[in-house]
């Protein structure tokens, strides 16, 4: 029996996703691509980059596996146009069906533009909320790089909106989603998370906020009584330093700012977005649509290959898991 | 004529200011201890570091030059007490009236415990908001490390009131502070400012918060039409990136943990705080009072250093300045 593939949307396809693809075109030997085959094409000749499209795995290294989704328009690089919105979404709904009935072994995203989607009348908040929605299923969005991991506990928020979502049941499930995460897409047996304040100095005992003592110390102690390796609230500004780094699988961040402008320092170039909580496996580029670069040869794909990377290691875990 | 030396405050008897100061005594000819030199003498035995007071320039590697202000009760490693919390504040205050006169070139704090000054009864934020105070200056807090500089908009506010505090003025105010810092204290002609937005991906042209388009972005125009190299907003957790930090001389976060989780993993054990806008110079270790490490010698001297190096360095420019 021939391995199912692994799904990989290209996404907006005015920006970087095509190009990425191109670049990284050897290394997605066991990847099916859900795009348009001529808008693929279009960029391949652009980059003077030689390919052939195939049905099934590729035999040599200029073939794409690709399942064609047309898009409605002409592309044109670095254009955003809405008239392609729902083309990106049907990419979208199709390597979730496919990876849902087992067709695909996972799902790896490349960069969406959430404006464009949402001028086309579409609500889209994020792929991270699109898998959740779809699979009904509550979802932590986990970045990944150089062995650090970090997991919000809100995403996509304004800030002014940050305190009144952190709750005692929002943390006690997202945690209980990152541990159970950890464990069995990650292999980590007893995973220690690392908890943020949120507030700085976690609010120094009050003196700084009070949703340290009122809502994430319960939340905290509420899964220790149960066994987990939870620890904190810790003040964000030393939780990542390196050596309090060194004994910590995870830290969750309270929101988006908080624990992303360390993660992608730590992993310029090749850390990968992964969704925590769906029934299939899902791993996604971290960085956004970058426009500008689209068919100009100067996109980097660091984080397409770690995301196909984390998702194939996913996939081989939970094949073992199942086998046993 | 003998230059004025460096104002060394020890800060929270009970931590490790007192330790790192012995373990950095080799570093300390052109400084001034102000401290309890009984306290201080004690925690040296203790620690078995030979040491000798002066009253004048070292002659010695083992000689401390001291100013003695005398704690209210005897110290115990590790064990806050507020009776001493009034010396605290009298070593500070001797600081900053010897620097104002000129006795002293600059200040370097160690680190202090707000908690205890604050059971104590006497009302204190922290050092920087202390300085500002007593100088009647608006301050701006910088961190440095590896030649990245983080500046902050907000300091000590509990999450949920950032948003309210971030004002078109504010943040006027503040940016022109950075931008006379870099050229006064660090001789950087035409800084480059990197402007964060205060909410993720920088608001997202007001999807994600729209404090970017309606403050944000009218205040950078309004310094960029000055003439002022200020660019922004930015999203937080892409500004970090490296590449992204070759052309910054500084990037102002809009609040601390926005901007400090990455600049403390950047600098672990040689970042430094320092106070832009004082009519003084003034730096700071990065890190608290670690309770738990004073009298074990485990301590790491290595931002009290780099802080004394950093004073010593803006006080040479001073220098210049003041004789061209």
């Amino acid at each position: 029996m021939s391995l199912a593939p692994i799904a990989v949307t290209a996404g907006e396809p005015a920006g970087i996703g095509f190009d990425i693809i191109l670049q990284a075109i050897q290394e997605l030997r066991d990847c099916i691509i859900i795009a348009d085959k001529n808008a693929l094409l279009h960029r391949a000749q652009h980059l003077q980059i030689p390919i052939e499209f195939c049905t099934k795995t590729p035999s040599n290294e200029h073939q794409l596996w690709i399942e064609h989704i047309a898009t409605r328009v002409p592309v044109e690089c670095g254009k955003l146009n809405p008239e392609n919105s729902a083309y990106v979404l049907s990419c979208l709904d199709r390597a979730l069906q496919g990876t849902q009935t087992g067709e695909y072994a996972a799902i790896v995203t490349g960069p969406v533009h959430k404006g464009v989607i949402n001028e086309a009348g579409f609500a889209f908040t994020g792929h991270t909320e699109y898998f959740s929605e779809h699979t009904r299923s509550e979802v932590v969005m986990l970045l990944v790089a150089n062995n650090v991991r970090v997991a919000l506990a809100t995403t996509h928020l304004p800030l002014n909106k940050v305190a009144d979502a952190i709750s005692r049941d929002l943390l006690i499930e997202k945690l209980s989603i990152v541990h159970t995460g950890l464990i069995n897409k990650f292999g980590i047996q007893h995973p220690h998370i690392a908890v943020c304040g949120l507030n700085p100095h976690a609010g120094e005992q009050g003196h700084l906020g009070t949703e340290e003592v009122e809502i994430i110390e319960p939340a905290i102690r509420y899964l220790q009584e149960t066994g987990m390796n939870i620890s904190g609230p810790h003040p964000a500004d030393t939780i990542f330093v390196p050596t309090n780094l060194q004994s910590v699988d995870a830290v969750m961040a309270m929101y988006h700012d908080q624990g992303l402008p360390v993660l992608k320092h730590i992993g310029f170039g090749h850390a990968v977005n992964t969704s925590l909580g769906l029934p299939i496996i899902r791993t996604s580029v971290d960085h956004g649509t970058a426009l500008d670069l689209a068919g100009t040869g100067e996109s980097d794909a660091g984080s397409l290959i770690a995301a196909i990377q984390l998702a194939r290691e996913q996939v081989t875990r939970n094949n073992i898991i199942q086998n046993i």
